[in-house]
């Protein structure tokens, strides 16, 4: 019934690694797949908190007793020699009542979009303690999240000192009826990772980003190494965490390498060491904490010297811009929207009053908040 | 940094079945999420009780401080604002205490080719209590588990009623020095398994193993669905639910969709009803229970009318023969090696002399063991 056919799917860790004819796992090998699925256990029960602190947004209470016994129904269901009924009951009482607690700290979810272990990831320590990062599936739902009080705060990438603008980020922020409340610049420092005990040498191919392979080209030119896109970082880690290949790395975050369990075989194989993204946090509202920078979206006639006339009055009032870009407005085809980045105090009376020509002078205008600048990059954070 | 890309891997389970724009999701889709995270946990946490009592047969004593220490160190090394340093301690230390109790109650493993959820793992439940089915490999990992005494029994398929014998089986167990203890008779019936809440009328694909599609090919057919071959029924069921896609199928037993979460759309689709698999159970010494069925492998000299021979001693000591087979022998190309199973009492001294005059007329002689002859299978049970 079962014979004869090339296994199509991720293999089962015992399944890995042995040839045919050498079955037995010895006691080390036994406890190392005993650690990954320790580290897979681990990973599950993350992503179950993290729902179980979405679900609270939809409660009026955190108690909810029918659902909670559905839930150990389920469970013991599933009870076996292997898995006895009693032992079941223990566990998962430990963790609704865990969940419970957690539910009970109102902690601030922060959206970002990726898988865990990516840069957006690091940016939300930055951010604050107490701060949950929360993966959502695209920079869409973290904006839609957000608006719904799904989530108290977004991280969204703006600009990487390399690759410049993140184009769908800037048309979200155009769009949406969002406040930024701080940014975080994170210098970004490729790694290759790889399964534990793996040497340089073993490696024929490498996955990562786009942009992280395009970033890494001499060093993966020099070793021979073939590069395979894949759609991000931090998934690329958690892909080879799962297969296991010993031939295959990635290049990904120190993060990604702690979360899945993989070796950072060689540090730093940018090609350019001075790489950094600029992430914007989203809220329903603005800060209130002192802030020395602001972001407006604003557009203008379609006329010449339009947008002249607005920068002119910052130019006059000795205000400091530090970005502009300009975007087709995606509902009105033709017609523009320019996104400015400004520095200036949330008090001063002269940066308020600039603000108040500009939207005199512009036909849309939307002031997206002030929020206290972030520090140049010091090196070695990542 | 991560835009633009068509994700290659599968989705997060909060990712899927959302189109761009519906990023919220509701106290139902949350819990859905969360009861398929819990069926993660438990497919986990069953497959690291197994590991434990593979782990026991290399273990002079149960109780291991040092390991179980840096089990605990491993474990708390991920906590985080979610998971709790004091929760994952009192997690783990519940899960080690119920894997030493497990350790304890030295459990009979058996080994079967596939994944949870296979007609093997079926074949295990009927063969008796207390018996843990453990996945292997493949059938030459079966066969060496249980010679080398890291599973108590191996259950292989010999032979299927519809596709006949399984040539890589009785390839082993000429060449193994194991003994047959017990056979099953398991009713294949093949039921299409669907991600819960779909229609027949939304599946455009089912994936299985060849076999199962070849003998479902009347419905498929009739229903225009499209059959992609898939390693084996089970792992196309683990595949599903994980992926949860809604317009995919599998053909897999209705053991499959318990323990991986699918619902049966369809029951007993396949073409002809009469469809079995016959497995033996494999153990390093012969039963000492009743038994009233033997196989024998050996092999004759290269001249005609040899076969003939041996068998006209079971003929004349009125002995039935219920299968014969005949294997090029892989080590000695040219040479033939020939399966036979007989009807005859482990204690009738009849069959016992019969059996040595065979041996005497064969080059090599090998008695795998007397063993009680299953039941023809009774309808309804699969």
């Amino acid at each position: 019934m079962i014979i004869g056919l090339v296994r199509q799917t991720p293999l089962l860790p015992r399944e890995r690694g042995k040839n045919r004819g050498e079955a037995i796992m010895n006691l080390t090998e036994i406890r190392n797949a005993i650690d990954q699925v320790d580290r897979q256990v681990l990973a599950l029960l993350r992503r179950r908190m993290e729902y179980v602190l979405q679900a609270e947004k939809h409660k009026t209470d955190v108690q909810d007793l029918a659902r909670e016994q559905s839930i150990l129904d389920n469970v013991t269901a599933h009870c076996s020699p292997l898995l006895d009924k009693a032992f079941l009951l223990r566990l998962y009482q430990s963790i609704l009542a865990e969940s419970k607690e957690l539910q009970r700290k109102h902690l601030k979810l922060v959206g970002f979009g990726g898988e865990h272990g990516s840069w957006a990831e690091m940016a939300v320590q930055r951010f604050g303690h107490g701060m949950v990062p929360i993966p959502c599936a695209d920079f869409q739902d973290v904006f839609s999240c957000v608006a719904n009080h799904e989530l108290e705060y977004g991280v969204v990438p703006v600009e990487n000192s390399l690759e410049g603008s993140v184009a769908e980020v800037s048309d979200l922020l155009v769009e949406a009826d969002l406040k930024i409340v701080a940014e975080a610049v994170i210098p970004v420092h490729h790694h290759l990772l790889a399964v534990p005990g793996v040497e340089l040498q073993e490696l024929r191919s490498v996955y990562s980003h786009p942009q992280a392979l395009g970033q890494c080209r001499a060093f993966l030119a020099c070793n021979k190494l073939e590069p395979h896109p894949f759609y991000n970082t931090a998934g690329a880690a958690r892909w080879l965490a799962h297969e296991q290949q010993r031939s295959v790395g990635v290049i990904a975050s120190r993060l990604a390498a702690e979360l899945y369990g993989l070796e950072v075989i060689k540090e730093n194989i940018e090609d350019h060491p001075e790489n950094a993204t600029r992430f914007v946090f989203l809220s329903t509202h603005t800060t209130t904490e002192p802030a020395n920078k602001c972001t407006i979206a604003f557009s203008t006639e379609h006329r010449v010297g339009a947008l002249s006339d607005v920068l002119r009055i910052f130019a006059e009032n000795n205000i400091n811009l530090t970005r502009i870009e300009s975007r087709p407005i995606r509902t009105k085809p033709g017609t523009f929207a320019f996104l400015l980045d400004l520095q200036g105090d949330s008090e001063d009376p002269i940066v308020l009053q600039a603000l108040k020509a500009a939207e005199k002078a512009a036909v849309t205008f939307k002031n997206l908040g002030f929020y206290p600048e972030a520090p140049t990059p010091k090196d070695g954070v990542c």
